[in-house]
């Protein structure tokens, strides 16, 4: 298979997946969102790769938004009948495949990803351009970055999951006033907002990005990381802190007999530790508890 | 039927709800509690209106809190018998209609409404009268307002769902440490610890809640706005963002086979959108939605 | 039974914990968290005891960590069977006792605790030093405390419940970009990034702790404050807010027909209120509660 809407490029580790339509402000398309949930789906079984930077090619867009140039049914879907919730119980199911937003696709597959994901927003962020880097675990932004959720002004709603994770990152009342506001922020304001946890110079963002990557995940072990980043994601939306307290546990006792023995020993003996677990193998009650939800 | 406690006006779609007791400081009063629940009932038929500011009556008091004026039992309550957490499985049992929080009733009237709510909080806000404004999208409070969780200096606890508004709004430290501390904030205080969400001169505070009443609203699809207030409030409570990508699959599949296809011709042609979907009539999994939590 | 490693002292309703191996730079044990679980248990029927203050003996560490310093399986886990999810189930069998995480053990009494408790961080505090704390509801440190949270570094994963409280307390972003980066915090950082909520001279910690201890609990009703504590807990997790108003309205039915009465009363007759309810005695609905989860 071929890539038609993405560039990918790995060095040392780091993947470097580019939206690549510039001519398009790399518009999104049903395409491209089957292109990214397919790579961050796939990185999971690559251990040559520890952490991914998510770029638009071009300097003037991250992502404009979908793609509204096709005539007709720009959002893909279809009319025939009106789905019900129940209808959507089982998301795998053939019946409801043109009726799931595709950028949740996207983002249900970043959510999944066991190695950390950093956005580096280059331009414009738009609509799904914008909502896609929410799921992900920093957004650096140049500081000529635009940043907007501007579905109320078209008459929709916010999609990629965007309403769990939005008011998770700025809180209720600043994700309601962007919503409903619907406005586009520049960079400055979306940093002072909570949605960019940094900005750089244009022509230095790309170096900050690689830079974080290697600061989270350089001497780590794969496995661990992992670990972090789901538990992390998943108990911050955790009723129920003894359930934590479970997953925790098993966690620890995982990574604390294998990686564990030796990051003890190599602190004790101050050197540098050598892991050798592999994120494309997690532990087994990795799936038990994956599958729970 | 008339409203004893309350004074109504409607202004070009903005409905001003006016707690007008001023006498009293507009004290909250079981009566009072029955009428904020209809109004933010009744006004999601109204298609009149698109957005609510509640405010006190006089220069003085937003609301004082509870009315402690009545002798005896001032919290209206049955002590007959001891209930239980099972007696309150079924919230529309008559029951445990005197069990029931009076402040709650409001604010999951509040929490269910289909219109931004807008706090303008004139005055002393304490016990019911700040906490009924944590169920609120915004809290402007004008400079003279102070804001008091007074609840622990009279031994009783925090109410109106505030338990789980608050720590949202706030954060668990500063949350506890409200609670704990039951001080009464001035407006300065209300807005560093991200209670207020903007301070503004007495004289032009309502005017300020207006203007963001028409910014969150004029040129908006009023269905479109109910489901991102909805969409916003219940996914940051939910653990499964599988169940938010559920929810807005659906929510993305009916605005944008709507108000969602003027939206996007208006766009392209440069005008703006004239969208026709109301609020009274929301989409087909609403109520399966609603029902289900 | 006598105590190992804590030192405990009351002094006017405040108990002080410390831990108290200063030689071993007050590193954490299995004994260590067996004698802070049944502190923070103990202590629920201990009416002289109305708040909590935990620190370190010595000048230079609150707690460095998990002691190492043993040979071998320094974690404790019993490594002849991979455990699975499902035999997490029920976490008082005794088949799993020995691969529960030890600090969760710890923070899961803290959580369980009815009076508040203070972190007067003296010193270092790191791994389960640092995230012990992360249970309590403040987080005092002084200006030459530092906080780790190193766990990425050896190859193992944050436990004692951090991964369900650190988003909750700084964000998911903050959360990732600590747990990944794994670096050792001064206090000023700590301060900044939300993890500690005051900073204080090394000679006023434990006066300032004090300070604290007195404004949130001094003329207070225990029962209240503990109803206060487990509310805020609990609901900030909570997916339904019907829930929340399902406890808020037993608690405030049972507080207001109790110390509530005598609340009111002295309000009005301007004196300080006189309450006779014990946190020993909580309300017949609070099994139930606390069953629940």
């Amino acid at each position: 298979m071929t890539w038609t809407t993405l560039r990918h490029s790995v060095d040392d580790g780091v993947l470097t997946v580019t939206l690549d339509r510039p001519d398009q402000l790399n518009a999104f398309t049903p395409v491209m969102a089957g292109e990214l949930e397919r790579t961050f789906t796939e990185v999971n079984d690559n251990d040559d790769v520890r952490a991914i930077v998510v770029t638009g090619a071009g300097d003037k867009a991250f992502c404009a938004g979908m793609d509204l140039s096709a005539d007709g049914n720009v959002f893909g879907l279809d009319e025939s009948r009106t789905p019900t919730l129940a209808d959507m119980a089982d998301l795998s199911s053939p019946d409801i495949a043109r009726v799931r937003d595709t950028g949740g696709r996207v983002t249900l597959a970043i959510r999944a990803c066991r190695k950390p994901v950093i956005a580096a927003i280059n331009g414009a962020a738009v609509g799904i351009g914008a909502t896609m880097t929410l799921a992900m675990d920093a957004r650096l932004m140049s500081t000529n970055a635009r940043f907007g959720l501007v579905f109320g002004r078209l008459g929709i709603t916010p999609e990629a999951v965007s309403t769990w994770f939005l008011p998770r990152l700025v809180g209720i009342p600043r994700a309601l006033d962007l919503l409903y506001s619907a406005d586009i922020l520049d960079a400055e304001a979306a940093l002072e907002t909570g949605l960019a946890t940094e900005l750089h110079r244009p022509d230095e963002l790309l170096k900050r990005a690689r830079e974080l990557a290697d600061r989270w995940t350089l001497g780590r072990s794969p496995v661990s990381t992992a670990l972090i980043r789901h538990m992390t994601y998943r108990h911050t939306a955790l009723e129920n802190p003894e359930d934590a307290h479970r997953v925790e546990s098993l966690a620890m006792f995982y990574t604390s007999t294998g990686d564990g023995s030796e990051g003890v020993r190599a602190f004790r003996e101050k050197r540098s530790p050598d892991f050798t677990r592999r994120a494309s193998a997690m532990p087994p009650f990795y799936d038990e508890w994956a599958g729970s939800r």
